[in-house]
């Protein structure tokens, strides 16, 4: 292989040619730490132009290659497998601001650009860039779009497709696909460029997007409310968008068995714990105080167990904090069995009340924690106590997953929602996925790799599993 | 082939099925009587298993099929050719709801039902479909989905793209693709029923499709405002965007020469002529007199050479047939050479002004009408009197679209932004288009229609032309 590491290094450089195991080692292992891969080496291109060169180097070589961006994914899409003949690509040095245009709302970044970048870049130009998820400080647009980020909020400007207007992609052959275009209407041809959202890095390497930019909202009223049912949670969504239409920007949902957990490891910081919580928040322009006021009246009128309203954005920043707590506290709290899960947000309280009835018939003791972005659906499942000591949770795992996910599907939702596929739930996209979609989804991977070079080993590479 | 259509017979009932020229003749001609096709026949199918064998039955007897929905195509996407020997297939009996689901805001609906239909189940259930466009009265959603749809909310809902959420695709060879889902995130594999959407009917045959929906909004806010140029046009987007944020829906523009035309065939129903004219409406929840006064409050503020405010529902529905007269008031004044181009919004004043240059270096005389969606850079862009006496016009069509295009590209535009390519088109889209994006879709039609047998003779198949 050295003489194929060599013509890598003349591409990007040698100082860019990573292969000693303390300086790739941040590349080898998962987010989760439940991957740990051996790579060939880690390259990092600093141009459209290296990144195509190198590509069609590994193409005529054979050499598999792993895209990766901020090495966040919780599924393992960007850990490389232990073979050591796989060449992991960072992205890092690709995160150039290439063009911002106000009067169009749009930005053109490369890849490997944070997506705190972004949104910095867009804040500072008066723009919003509204995808928005607890890693923003460390993944890259790339990542985002492989994966087809959610996040926050979604329910109002909707996942990061909808959020792409354009992109450059490099083609498993070297060849590059420039489709970096800022138009909102464009009917000219098929839109190739979907293809590339949501492949997790196995059908081409992002190297650039147009995004869409929003105006920057000067106004926001957040309120944590407490209500009594996961139905009643529901309506209150569906009365806070027909009342205030747009604005309503985030609805989050949290079980009192999370909330629970908050007052265990924070103690005094939740107001109140009631059998459901809700974080809702507007946006607009105009002023703060008016819009908190216009949800205050609108509250009174309404069957709220309880609630509180920031009055300021340290009041604001407070109510977010608990919500952004979550993950934390339940790390503290002992290992779990996490889901990333969908379902119309219509089917939530049925799907909630089915699941743990079958759950609880398999695992009598066992403890659910459900919370998420009930306003896209989007529900964080997790499952620890399926025996007394949880120390043997893992072993049941299969079986958890198993009873989630039919409950999943009979409510016509996703096994993964927001995070992705990738290594770990090839097997379980095998067991739910229209076989239809599934066969046309491996015949577009060997249409445009058809050496099977672009990001091995995970879900649509062989088996999918 | 008396044999092959007595198979299609025995599918659909022979009182859908139509083979005399009488009865067919509503097929065969486009909607701008440009193309006049003579088919097989004409297959009316009341359900998607009939379509399924229908498709499939064309698969082993090779015999090609045209889908057509409403029949409003502008570029002849949805007319067969004349040899006689293909089959269309009119959607117009797949018309029925499959679910209305106001908690997630969602609608399922099948292809042949028409946009006005979907507009009226969404508002009986206090609801907003958002597609807005002026054949919205025949157009079916099958159509709007072949063509990627834009019209006149773009600039806040976006196009039929991001207002799907799940389809159902019969495939060439019969298959069933079963995607209609109603969810918002879903990251599980491969989104592949983007490949159908804006594929004019040449991948497979949508049957069913999952929309959104939105809060109805409930005020209204309209005016019409006169402009010294197509800057202040554009930077009045701008701004209003940022004092009213999403609550702008519709951001449309009209030249001198249109408000002139206007004038001759509508005297005394425009309240000014100015060199540009905007017609911006703005929606939100609560009533409309206070968003009114809001408008009116902050145009105080600005530069506006000339403008008048809808006080009333018969005041706005006035500023929009001023609007819709548009198309109707060219066609009396006599041809024109029509273009459906965007560009970035923020290019549209340097286009329209080298455009200009360009077309009149080359025919000293000409007329061009310029009028459109400026919010999200979509104009329609039509050109006449190339000679002094317009009657033979269309002996410089080619000459007058390659300055045209030539324009719109040294600006990153489209010379399809919402009415697609058709037949009208393909040689066009083979000269401007990227040629590693144009593989790559002539790749996916041999991938999925390795026959040709979905409406060939369109941009697709063959040499594009």
């Amino acid at each position: 292989m050295h003489q194929f590491l060599d013509a890598v290094a003349a591409i990007i450089g040698s100082a860019h040619l990573l292969t000693q195991p303390q300086d790739t080692a941040p590349y080898t292992l998962d987010y989760r730490r439940r991957y740990q891969g051996r790579p060939l080496a880690v390259a990092l291109p600093g141009s459209k132009a290296e990144v195509a060169a190198l590509l069609q180097l590994c193409q005529l070589q054979r050499v598999a290659v792993v895209p990766q961006g901020g090495n966040t994914s919780t599924c393992g899409a960007a850990t490389p497998d232990t073979s050591g003949r796989q060449l992991v690509i960072g992205l890092g040095r690709l995160n150039r601001l290439r063009a911002l245009d106000t009067a169009n709302n749009s930005i053109t970044v490369e890849a490997g650009m944070t997506l705190a970048q972004v949104q910095q870049l867009a804040a500072d130009a008066g723009r919003l860039f509204p995808l928005s998820l607890a890693s923003e400080g460390s993944c890259q647009i790339g990542g985002n779009l492989s994966t087809n980020a959610g996040g926050l909020a979604v329910l109002r400007y909707g996942t990061m497709r909808e959020l792409t207007l354009g992109l450059e992609v490099v083609l498993p052959d070297g060849q590059v696909l420039h489709q970096l275009s800022a138009l909102r209407k464009d009917t000219s041809g098929l839109d190739v460029k979907q293809l590339f959202i949501g492949a997790e890095g196995q059908l081409g390497l992002i190297t650039a997007a147009t995004l869409k930019l929003f105006p920057l909202p000067t106004a926001h009223a957040t309120a944590l409310l407490g209500v009594t049912s996961s139905q009643a949670a529901i309506d209150l969504l569906s009365a806070l968008r027909q009342a205030f239409g747009d604005r309503l920007t985030t609805f989050e949902i949290m079980s009192q068995a999370c909330q629970q957990l908050l007052e265990k490891y924070h103690p005094g910081q939740l107001p109140f714990i009631q059998p459901w919580a809700v974080l809702a928040e507007l946006s607009d322009s105009g002023d703060s105080h008016a819009l908190q006021q216009k949800l205050v009246d609108w509250l009174a009128t309404q069957d709220i167990a309880d609630g509180v309203l920031a009055h300021s954005e340290a009041d604001r920043q407070q109510l977010w904090q608990l919500r952004e707590a979550m993950s934390e506290t339940q790390k503290r709290d002992g290992a779990s069995i996490k889901h990333d899960i969908g379902v119309p947000s219509s089917a939530i309280p049925a799907f909630l009340a089915e699941c743990e009835t079958a759950l609880t018939a398999a695992f009598p003791g066992v403890r659910i924690i459900a919370f998420g972005h009930a306003g896209d659906g989007n529900l964080h499942y997790n499952i620890s106590y399926t025996r007394p000591d949880n120390a043997h949770l893992f072993e049941d795992e299969d079986s958890v997953n198993a009873i989630v996910y039919d409950q999943v599907y009979r409510h016509q939702g996703t096994l993964a929602a927001e995070h992705g596929v990738g290594q770990l739930k090839g097997h379980w996209l095998q067991r739910y996925k229209d076989p239809v979609a599934l066969q046309l989804m491996r015949s577009i991977k060997q249409l445009l790799d058809p050496h099977g070079l672009m990001n091995p080993g995970k879900w649509l590479s062989g088996s999918g599993d």
